[in-house]
């Protein structure tokens, strides 16, 4: 898992610089195209899966709003006779099949392309991408494999609940953008719950693989900015974009789909801090116990090494002939009294770690706030 | 009162990514919401609770300005009743249910829609959202709970003082707005005099559970932050709006108003800069103590080490016999002699220490400044 | 004076959210108001005291620019007067009594309001607010007590200098905002010089109370910049303001002084950066020399650790009887090679410390760059 | 190779103050021009070797589009005759040979004047500057030596794969930036790899050589992004520009290269924030090893003084002959109970530690995230 | 020289709040001016000394182009004169003699007002301001003192060399501004190259005083910065200058002479960050050697605490008439057995060491990157 979070985070495909533009060149695991369609007016609406690309004219003609979603790149023939039908010009074609790309909205003659990216339905950390061509009367969606968070719009063009039967291509690009920008929330409010039990974590274990995953964490966060940016950037795009077909009622809902947006960069801005966050406070648990560790390591030194040293003094083999040669030795009380003299020592060591807070206030007491 | 603080800086509604929008999912513990109602004019007003939503008409009729104020979001029917009655968008209503949004204007045909935020009114580092519409004559307003700022408008308006009841809806939206944003004053002034108690308290402990503290003292000014940026906006957008019936007199109060918004924004980072130092006046109290402690360590240490070992030298057994072997032992001053030479020795190192600067300056004197 | 800087940084007015606007709520400690009066022209000038409020009407009608300067704001009846006299808003006069306000300008139909900060002429670390009205032939400033920096504009009208007797209250404004402005440079200055000496401070101290200090300054600068910023704004907006009254000779000046404001925050900036280099540099310091404390306990330890040992070795009891039980102690010369063995075994130790440049090279030569 | 890098962040031109300006300053080590001219049209081209400049007229005359690639700057009489022959300004001839120049496009009366720049062919941490100047039916490039990224373009020309063949001079234009822009993807891949292997690096070594070779990466994306900020501006300034003879279909492909570059940008923030991030994880690591350090010492201290001092006790030589000197020392079981004693303060100990987290979870199993 | 660089960074003038504007306070220390004249047109050109301002009338009526380089300030008179002469304004002399002021333009009536930096030629750590004065016909420079970058400027007027006798006032102008930015190169490459020395001797000393070095550099360039920016935006204000005697080939110069300023700032920051980074640096190399003399006290104290206690145990005076005390001291092979178990002790010691890597791989070969 840490593994494909890094994989995504940077282009997989493999640019050649100076090759020709606008070249098909399909990523090599990439599974075979399902093309899933859903034709739908206000009256009614089928659901099939194309076995050709040419079924889909039509489609188009019958019905107001048509929704073909290919989910799977691995054949590049069908995207190709897709370029045709709907007439997408050959750079935005080479874009849908160089994942991943930035989310991005550009405007051609006959349709809007449109970039973005949602988070994966499995795997939170990692992000598919789905471009999305909308012109009047079709939707056409290019997927890198099948689960997406798209079910939810799918069930209401099946059930005609909402607005969505009853409104064109624009309304659908909509929900389907909606979707998109609230995959994120899932993924972030899992984070979000990541990042808040790590702070007891840190508490109890402060090693170094933590610090490896709260990394692991940041690098997945600024993963998502770097998408969450443009697709907040793209959502205002079509927002504003100056086409009759979008209703007004729409650009409504898609300007509550930008707050979502903006929600989202909010959220991940958020979620950093507390990351970077963390990184301060691991710094300091380790600080607080290697403070510990020496105070520890001074208390037994500072206490034992005098005592020691009063013990090497009378073990000395000075020559007790002479009356000035450690005369101690043979008082009658020598023993008890050095005995007396090292527990004041022992205890005036021990007074003045006290005064200073060294001992007294266990490490217990201290994670007390 | 941490997990409340934590709960509030992410969003506590149940995103559902593909969910159809403007449906009213109520928060499940919400209240049951308490309709209370002012209705007024210069020359009076009334006051009271509603039984039910449709009651209103009649008194938009009869006063110039009603103010609505709906406490609670428990009822969905309440609010869909409300919703017709005032013409309120599906999305709007929605995001009056959708607790916390993020403070924002929008603009309908029919009235403004605004969402602002106010510091909980029992703890300070949680937050309350109050939805507001206003359109000429009325003033709608949604709150989670009981408990608001707004006392003192309600004062106003039942004693008449001031300019409340001589001007409209603009006035009263504007009065609602002030509080709201005056409400992070008394939060933010606790959490500065909290700060600035935590030098002194560092300065005694410098324990991780402070730590700990403060980081949550960062969070809730970041959360602060997150609502305080767009509430500026939300208070500038109102002041800009094209609309005749907000009068020059309100305009200039709305003025008054964005500066106050500023200065909390101002206030907020003031306080996380100071939050910042904090972190970086532990590191660094933390490490002083690991100095001191080292100090006390290499000190007796040092003072110790050679003397032990000249003792140890003389509790050698060599057999005497030979005069080359510890010929002191048997001197008639050797005792006094070595006794002689480890007082030179300590006082030496004693000397050097002091030197160093690390005895003679005790911690007292180093913490005068 | 740690407790002031503290307390300036902070609004000391009591905010009540929900409270009505335009409340003259006077502070409760402030001085009684001295009215000082300046009448003038290019012909002559008097200045005096005046004892109440409507005595400056006479002044209007005869001079072509009054001056009136209140001095303490404990009155609320004077003020009200004044307003009155000068028909100044209610919300303006608010933001005279509530100290401190922003620096900001705003435009009422009658007169400019303009808020600027100068710093106290005694504790450079405090501010003083001046709220001043500029309309026509005069100019109404509010101080918060005696004391300012203004006493070269009052020496220039009486003796003529300069050009202020010959232009108008758009001038008095320009000289009165320039003094303002340039009341930081001196305390920068002092500032700097603090800042300079903190750096051979810290090599002979690097205690924790140094670090309190630091922080104290930068929350000073801090302070300073949160006053700087809107001045150099509200200087350009009276820079830019559409008067006739505003002379260009006037707005020649005024750019200049805006120069003056762009420099003030070009210092403020320099001056945090170099305060927070200075906590960086504690820290190197400190770390340095927990190095240093470190180096004198290894060597002391590691030296000496050896030779207790062998001292020790020869300090055993063993029964000398078995041949194999310490020869050595019976030797002719076992002390002498002992000692001699000791001896080798120090000096390569302090060859080995001496190579890795732990001694040799002491602490004196270190701190040479 | 470090070397490279970092002499390649500053200009290794020799700037004089003072000098005139659009003086030929040939690099005393460039090597000598080498002409390359490719001419083609729909029909057909023809590629070869240039001996003077002026044969270049002819094939202008002949040929819809001209490309004259000059690979070497060592010869300025060349390039002043280039100059003569295209009319190119002195000033743009002087940044051809001051390399390296920032990316930026400059505007003449008969050509547009592009300095891009290109990762070196050989080393990624160098680049290579390549001046282009574009007129109606002409390219004329500079780059400083052999070695570059165009072969694919060429190869295109040669084939006439794609539209180059069909477009004129300002599709070559977009075709040369496209390899320059996308030049920057290898390297930056390199790099990333390079980071990721790092993290387990400094697992295991952590010395202050990954430090030296982590700041050299900081400091080659350092200067990558110097590049990559005004190329991004390049080729978004040539986007814009208003020009007839730069085709529609070239714009929508500048459009695409244009976002090659702000990918470029946004990678390299990436990796620059994961460089910062490698810092901070070696001192973690650091820090990390210290504390184990010391927790290795202060077990076998605190485990062995107590042990030592008791020994040493017993070791002392008081006359026996009083009862109260270590009667201990005559009891029957005074040794084995001293070694009881021993051992249960060795235990002691041991929980002491066991319990502080100290031992029993050794660093391997710390490792473990 | 650190004292100059620290003095320049802090206005030396004594700014007194209050003061009248356009009073020319003489820097006392000041040299007395020295007025060197060009005139100059197509066909030839005179240069010589002023002996009185009023000189330069003929000169003006005679050539086209007339420059004054006016250096030392220490003669009040004399400016005013000047300001006569050339109708100079007040607040622009003021801003001559008050160096240092901020680089800038201002445009009057009659000329435009330009105060550049240039880097002091003789101290690349301090900077010497340039106040330049232009109008149709006439450039009036005034310097602090003699020494410049304009040598090269007055060669080119002497030999006629490229465009500067054929063209206006506008182009010397031109040549001026370029001549104190490209001053700039040669200060921030010795500033590069001392940086870059820095990482090697941070490797060997790692002291306090170098950190002091790094800081005076940091804030040599932050120095740098604060003119460098202005500076960039003033060649880019004279760029844009609406007048007709500006000519287009100027223009085309002075656009050459923005990038170079933009050059400048690129290199600030890029030395500033290198700068940063160098102090981490010295951070890690610390914590380095840290670890590395804990190891050394850890290996030494480890291995010989055990053995010294071994050593105590035997030395105890036990009465060994009890078979249980002490038995082993009369042993045949006591003495041997317990070197034996000693040696055994130590072994496992190192061999912990060594496989925690703390021994067998020295300093030496932790440096190799």
């Amino acid at each position: 898992m840490p593994n494909r979070s890094r994989g995504s985070s940077r282009p997989s495909r493999q640019i050649v610089p100076g090759a020709a533009p606008g070249q098909l060149r399909v990523p090599k695991d990439a599974p075979p195209p399902v093309l899933q369609v859903f034709a739908y007016g206000p009256d009614g609406m089928v659901e099939g899966r194309l076995e050709a690309p040419s079924e889909v004219t039509a489609l188009r003609e019958k019905w107001p709003v048509v929704w073909l979603d290919v989910r799977g790149l691995g054949d590049g023939e069908v995207l190709r006779r897709l370029g045709e039908l709907f007439g997408l010009h050959r750079l935005a074609l080479e874009d849908v099949v160089n994942v991943p790309q930035r989310p991005k909205m550009e405007t051609y003659p006959e349709h809007h392309f449109l970039v973005i990216q949602q988070v994966d339905s499995k795997d939170f950390k990692d992000h598919e991408q789905v471009s999305l061509f909308v012109g009047e009367g079709f939707v056409l969606t290019f997927q890198e494999h099948e689960g997406d968070w798209f079910d939810g719009v799918r069930e209401r063009i099946r059930k005609g609940h909402g607005l969505i039967r009853k409104e064109g291509a624009d309304y659908l690009t909509y929900a389907l953008l909606d979707a998109a920008v609230d995959s994120y929330f899932p993924a972030l409010e899992d984070l979000g719950e990541e990042l808040e039990a790590f702070e007891d974590r840190i508490m109890k274990e402060a090693s170094t693989g933590l610090i490896a995953e709260v990394r692991d964490m940041k690098r997945s966060l600024l993963h998502m900015r770097r998408q969450a940016w443009p697709q907040r950037e793209t959502v205002g795009q079509f927002l504003r974009a100056e086409e009759d077909w979008i209703s007004h009622e729409t650009r409504t809902h898609l300007r509550d789909c930008y707050d979502h947006a903006v929600q989202v960069l909010d959220l991940i801005e958020t979620h950093r801090e507390m990351a970077s966050g963390l990184l301060d406070f691991h710094m300091t648990v380790m600080g607080q116990r290697m403070n510990e560790i020496m105070k520890v390591l001074t208390i037994m030194a500072s206490l034992f090494i005098p005592l020691s040293f009063m013990a090497g003094l009378y073990g000395m083999n000075f020559d007790t002939a002479s009356p000035w040669n450690l005369p101690e030795l043979s008082w009658r009380f020598g023993y008890p009294a050095l005995l007396g003299a090292m527990g004041l020592t022992a205890g005036g060591m021990l007074y003045y770690f006290w005064r200073k807070g060294w001992i007294g206030k266990g490490p217990e007491d201290k994670s007390r706030p």
